[in-house]
């Protein structure tokens, strides 16, 4: 029995909720890269972040992978077009499955997205929920990611934080919105937080969840070498025998783990660095 | 009359507090280099950060510098050695001059630094105020820089940080600290608000302002071509006349140029884009 290969792509740690995700759904072997020597992408130009991410997809093709999963909103914001052009491998985004989530959740058509600069500059998710008839209000919520980097998941700063924005958010819809999407990689973990002081009425989107069910369906669609194993009954049991990890860093391998248990919830004991230049 | 052409590196918009400082001090040239599609290098290995910051060096040597000063804490702490045995022209950083200060204020002889996680973890100031004599307390605070960078110069959740980290940092030191370091560039647009929550008997030094006064003494002492000119007698009284401004960055020209007016006290309309490659 031959297990999918699955490719995930970040500028850092925050893609390790959409491995997360992926990893509670999907039997698969997984080789997760993140870029740290050059994050953030969330501050960088369009054309830096294409440059960066085509060279780590070039790198995870070498090793054989059936699919890329590009976890980081800016580098699929700014560039999922160049990477999914310049790879030989169906490449899935962040953006599309989160829009497309929100939509089937929406009953007003109207959503907030909250994510990180360079992300809403991009205006990628306010296109995508157009397609799917929605109406987007973004939100540039900066201090979320070092926040949570801090691990200050469940503190009264980030609380402060979080209404600050949110309110600002919720005020520009002028109340209107019934989503909340998360869409940066990052805030799955503040996701308890922002439930407490998001009103009940307004669902929150994950785009992590939204990327691992659109994977599996995928993978159900169009198994790699018409062998992969998918639990498809049964989302919540894929069993954990066959699944292997591989996580690969461009800067300290130390600080990556450090983080790392928090984002995955399970331990990371072993990381290989490389070095792509630049 | 032929003025002297300094070189300011760092990786942001965080040095353009140590061009602030020189330039109320000197006449000179200024170019200042901002390594924006590498930032932040607070959370890269000291490897990566010498490879970045040797090649911003080349480049502005290749403009005829005639010292060069590292404007960047993180890169000043873990690559100093190499920038100065790569370069043609005199070298300045800012972690020594800082010390320096320390030294000259402290009467406890005991100092609390802060500054960003990488350049706490290189201990660079520790080492630097123990050969002045001086023990140092080291507190990382990773929320300023993306403080400062949100605009909340002034802000309620700004001081509330603060007053965790520092009274974390004064509790370390047994309250026994009566110099507080500045030791990142970012945080001397939030010094109102830490001199406001820091005992009076606590001096505020800047490695921004101290950096500038080690940089004017040192082309007093030493000034190239024989011909530096530089207001000796008034430090505040350098010249307008004379001193020209060219700014480098290797990202978005236009977030610099928004955040530049906030860190430089003057409005910045002229960007250059650089591409180092990488």
């Amino acid at each position: 029995m031959t297990l999918p290969c699955i490719g995930v792509f970040d500028s850092g740690v925050g893609g390790l909720t959409v491995l997360k995700a992926m990893a509670e759904q999907i039997s698969a072997h997984y080789l997760y890269f993140g870029d740290t020597a050059r994050l953030p992408y969330g501050t960088k130009s369009a054309d830096t972040v294409a440059r960066y991410a085509i060279g780590a997809a070039r790198f995870l093709e070498a090793q054989n992978i059936d699919l890329l999963v590009i976890a980081c909103n800016t580098a699929t914001a700014l560039a999922l077009p160049q990477i999914t052009h310049a790879a030989s491998v169906p490449v899935v985004g962040v953006v599309e499955p989160g829009a497309q989530m929100a939509a089937e959740v929406s009953q007003s058509g109207s959503a907030i997205v909250i994510a990180t600069e360079a992300t809403v500059s991009s205006h990628a998710y306010r296109d995508a929920l157009q397609r799917h008839g929605l109406q987007a209000f973004e939100k540039a919520c900066p201090l979320f990611v070092p926040l949570v980097e801090e691990g200050w998941i469940d503190h009264a700063v980030t609380e402060q934080v979080a209404r600050i924005y949110l309110g600002e958010a919720m005020a520009a819809s002028a109340d209107s919105a019934d989503v909340l999407l998360l869409a940066c990689t990052h805030y799955p973990l503040i996701a308890p937080l922002l439930r407490r002081i998001t009103p009940a009425h307004v669902k929150i989107v994950d785009s992590a969840e939204s990327t691992a069910r659109v994977v599996r369906g995928q993978l159900l669609e169009d198994p790699p070498r018409g062998e992969a194993q998918l639990s498809s009954n049964h989302p919540g049991a894929a069993s954990s025998d066959h699944r292997t990890f591989r996580f690969f860093v461009t800067d300290s391998v130390e600080k990556f783990k450090r983080l790392a248990t928090g984002f995955l919830g399970r331990q990371v004991d072993h990381v290989e660095h490389v070095d792509l230049g630049g």
